[in-house]
């Protein structure tokens, strides 16, 4: 029964900040760095033992994953990097405050950016420093699908071939795959494989560097029963703790 | 013009404790640690930027690469890893103290295991608990290939297939390179790179974690001009100190 491993990245600088990163490369806060080796060492107690690792190109998934793995013996397993596991890309909001955002724009307009399935943020100009446009990283790609905004629709969109493509196949194989990325392109396979409706998914939030477990069935990979994570306690407080940012 | 960069990794526990390592698959020390970050330091201010890595399957390499590149902004480059970057396998002296094992077998074995160049020393017993049969990392090659001991010599006919096949690819597309891997792979490496003779060999030492490069020329991968360290200074010294382990 192959597992599917889902981490999201540990508290970021600017998670500490509470900004709007989305694709903005921000490094892990010390409680991140701490929050990483933590997710390792429950990796490691419960014999929790990923294949292969999938991670985006974002440093502080990428640090989370090396962290977590360097606390395993399994450093050495393959890893892949897309950006298709990226954050979402929160466009013109990307560095700016969330409580200043909400106190600007009010808790309607917050809300339908933060939490809304299909509508963007406004998009973000291509000279803003915020911007990803041109950025070396994804010269992998052609520049235009570097996102400008994007829903947690669009999320979805992108990700999904990615899924199809690459994960599925080493789960297909047998494998065990853990993943290494963020909030809402986690939000956005959880939606998948758990067919939550689109109103629904608002009312998800995973928490920081706690382990979440899929049980798949061999052939259909669909999850055999309800997803749970290696730290529950925590899990439910960390998920608490991000439903209330911006309210702060 | 393609650029090979070449990191021993940083000091590793065992190498502090002056201990025949090879596969063991042993941590970087605090030391090694810091080395990483510096060797990461001098990539990120000399704008040195590889764009794909490749590591052996070791812990303390994979540290290393991961530590270094922490400190650029390059963390999301790909990277592969093979047993054929490993260390060389040392055989039935893994796990035994350098300083002792000069004592019990006398210099001129000592100095052949160490430095000649096809005398390997002997096999280790497949039931030693320094014997890396059976492990878990290396279930993707038949379990006959995990050596029993190696000398450089044998170190080189592993590592050739993999230079030609995977690294020597991207370099042939213009992409720089960056390998991090042990005292031996890349010994191995340098003396195919620089065509330097069996007898020449046992007088290069690499000094741990200071980025070596070679600029190559872009179709037949020959070195234009000799390799150069980023921190030269700090190379000689390395290397010296290298060359008098199992002296203390």
């Amino acid at each position: 029964m192959p597992k599917l491993i889902l981490v999201r990245h540990g508290q970021s600088e600017w998670n500490e900040k509470n900004l709007f990163t989305g694709w903005v490369d921000v490094s892990l806060s010390k409680i991140g760095e701490a929050e990483a080796k933590k997710a390792g060492q429950l990796l490691h107690e419960q014999k929790v033992k990923p294949d292969v690792l999938f991670t985006s190109k974002l440093s502080r998934a990428i640090n989370t994953a090396n962290i977590a793995l360097a606390q395993t013996d399994r450093l050495w397993i393959p890893v892949k990097r897309s950006w298709r596991l990226n954050e979402r890309h929160y466009g013109s909001l990307q560095g700016l405050d969330k409580a200043e955002t909400l106190k600007t724009y009010g808790p309607e307009k917050f809300q339908t950016w933060r939490r809304s399935f299909d509508v963007p943020p406004p998009p973000i100009e291509a000279t803003s420093k915020y911007s990803q446009k041109g950025d070396e990283r994804y010269s992998d790609i052609p520049n235009d699908l570097v996102p400008e905004t994007e829903s947690l629709s669009l999320v979805i969109d992108r990700l999904l071939p990615y899924w199809q493509d690459e994960i599925a196949k080493e789960l297909l194989e047998g494998k065990d795959v853990m993943i290494v990325a963020h909030g809402n392109s986690l939000r956005g396979l959880v939606k998948y494989l758990d067919n939550i409706s689109d109103a629904d998914i608002a009312g998800l939030n995973i928490p920081t560097a706690i382990p979440l477990v899929f049980e798949l069935e061999p052939k259909t990979l669909k999850p055999t029963k309800p997803y749970y994570y290696l730290d529950p306690e925590a899990a439910a407080a960390g998920a608490a703790a991000v439903a209330n940012q911006g309210k702060k």
